[in-house]
């Protein structure tokens, strides 16, 4: 990923992200892939709050439009068949975080970024398939306590809750992904596909259940003035801490 | 809670709280609680197990009218919009340790105490809805072995095992329970209320589903013989003990 | 288990263990069992491969019988009403770890020994309620890791999973499942029996739901060339291994 300043998810770029994983997946010489991102410091910022904004020539259906952008990449990469593994080279918050649970492995930088679903601060509520997505990684109780209050963790309390599978220091990050892909391919990749496939079924399920109602769902919540106010309140605390 | 001597829970008690808790609701004011002990040494007993025990002035249409009262107090602390956090200030088996696990978060006195689903104890099996709620903070597996040999616990084991999320002295739980209430409620009220309404969905849909297939259940097997002879000599137990 | 050399699961042994635990089940004075190897060095090395090698007069028809035999005892012995301890001697791959994940508590010998859901290794997937079994008593994010990878485990390194409850010394298996035993059977059995029940339901309901269109699934991927071909290069990298 490279998009400045931070890899933040907007509308063309996870469209953008689907055509590549889908080119990748129809590339047979291809088993698997690697998500990382190219600016330092920084895996992604999640979604990119302008997103969420209204003004005139950003009505609802942008929000619409966007969040079916961010289901369909989400869930694409969840359901991929190639392996895939995250190098999450920096910060992961929200959204960012969210990237790398839709992989099969999760590797972190050692340092000091943090991970989390942190959708809450501001003001904003993951619906169920991403509270199951981080439910089925650490555990339902632990999640619970994640989204309700909107955690960031250090990659060293990440690994000891089971949301990265190993923290390597930043420069043995490509290997330490390479040789963890080498061993997912020794599998048998007819047996693997299927396995995975049947372990991420259900989760698959709920989203396809729910899809449109929370896309419904979301747009008429972001068009409240409360959310608005919040969002507002939650950039302008940004800048501050920025300066 | 103050109702002498261990807070059991019977039909009045359990409509008193459920009263109270909805006035808490109801005040707009108010965002959180804490759930917590009068009584030195105990949170609560649980249920009262004269409220079981079949007499002739007190038939099987106490024992439904009870179980209904306790369904619905358990419940609606469970989805409650407020930040429940519960302190456990002393011995919590049984039920006394349900009502904890309804709430948000558990602090419990550092001391000899112990707390677990300990129902298959009297003869009792606690419903699968029980079963889930306890199965969602510790884990399928360890709530399994809890449940099925109804094991008590220390609050270092509890907190070891995710039963309990803090131990502290016992003069340190209300402020270590205003401390925590004071974090949650820095996340924005409505993205809170959504993203735990959502999380507990689930648990709240398999309650309602079976509801009064339950209470049915209950009142039928609390009439067997051999409940009512486990019964008998769980109390003896409890009184030789107590000597 | 006495089925030398190393308690292969094949059709016949599988119908005998079947039968052997039906009559323990009518059997009133019996209360528990410990599911046991007498071969040293091996608890059981899963389903005996032989089963799944397709030749002139083992067709596709003996594969389907055989995966109905498997069914049927993991089933069966999943919701027995008796009391059911492993007592894991030895090594315990693929169907000889799932024979133990069926009992209600799993001791291991301590020692060169290893264990796991390593079905893949041989180019076949663990159906849903496999996976589901797995996932209830490690939890489902490192059930998707071992399943995804056949992992297998030391004692040591699946009593840190969860995937076994206790290590002990060779000598000292029985009495350790002795006094597990006798520990599990101080509960009034309708109690236990109830919730155990209860506790398994939700497993059982997925299972029977798709049972038929497991057997047609499995017999249809047994058949496949590419299955075959893995069977074979497993075979004889196994053999290569023993020389």
């Amino acid at each position: 990923m490279q998009r400045p300043p931070a890899n933040g998810l907007n509308l063309e770029f996870l469209t953008e992200l689907t055509i590549l994983l889908e080119k990748l997946e129809d590339d047979h010489s291809c088993r698997g892939m690697v998500l990382t991102s190219s600016l330092p410091g920084i895996f992604s910022a999640g979604i990119d709050m302008g997103e969420l904004t209204l003004t005139a020539s950003h009505g609802p259906e942008h929000v619409t439009a966007f969040w079916r952008a961010l289901q369909t990449f989400i869930i694409n990469l969840y359901q991929s068949h190639l392996v895939t593994i995250a190098t999450i080279t920096g910060h992961a918050p929200a959204g960012g975080c969210l990237l790398s649970l839709a992989c099969d492995y999760r590797v972190m930088a050692a340092g000091n970024f943090t991970i989390g679903i942190s959708a809450v601060r501001a003001g904003l509520f993951p619906p169920a398939w991403i509270q199951m997505l981080l439910s089925d990684i650490i555990g339902k109780r632990q999640a619970e306590l994640s989204i309700l209050q909107g955690k960031l963790y250090s990659p060293e309390e990440a690994l000891q809750l089971g949301l990265v599978d190993k923290v390597v220091p930043e420069t043995d990050m490509m290997s330490a992904a390479e040789s963890e892909l080498r061993q997912w391919l020794q599998v048998p990749d007819a047996a693997r596909i299927l396995t995975k496939s049947n372990l991420r079924r259900k989760l698959l399920q709920a989203f396809e259940h729910n899809r449109e109602r929370e896309v419904e769902e979301i747009t008429r919540f972001i068009q409240t003035d409360s959310f608005q106010n919040n969002l507002k309140e939650f950039m302008q605390n940004l800048k501050n801490k920025k300066r």
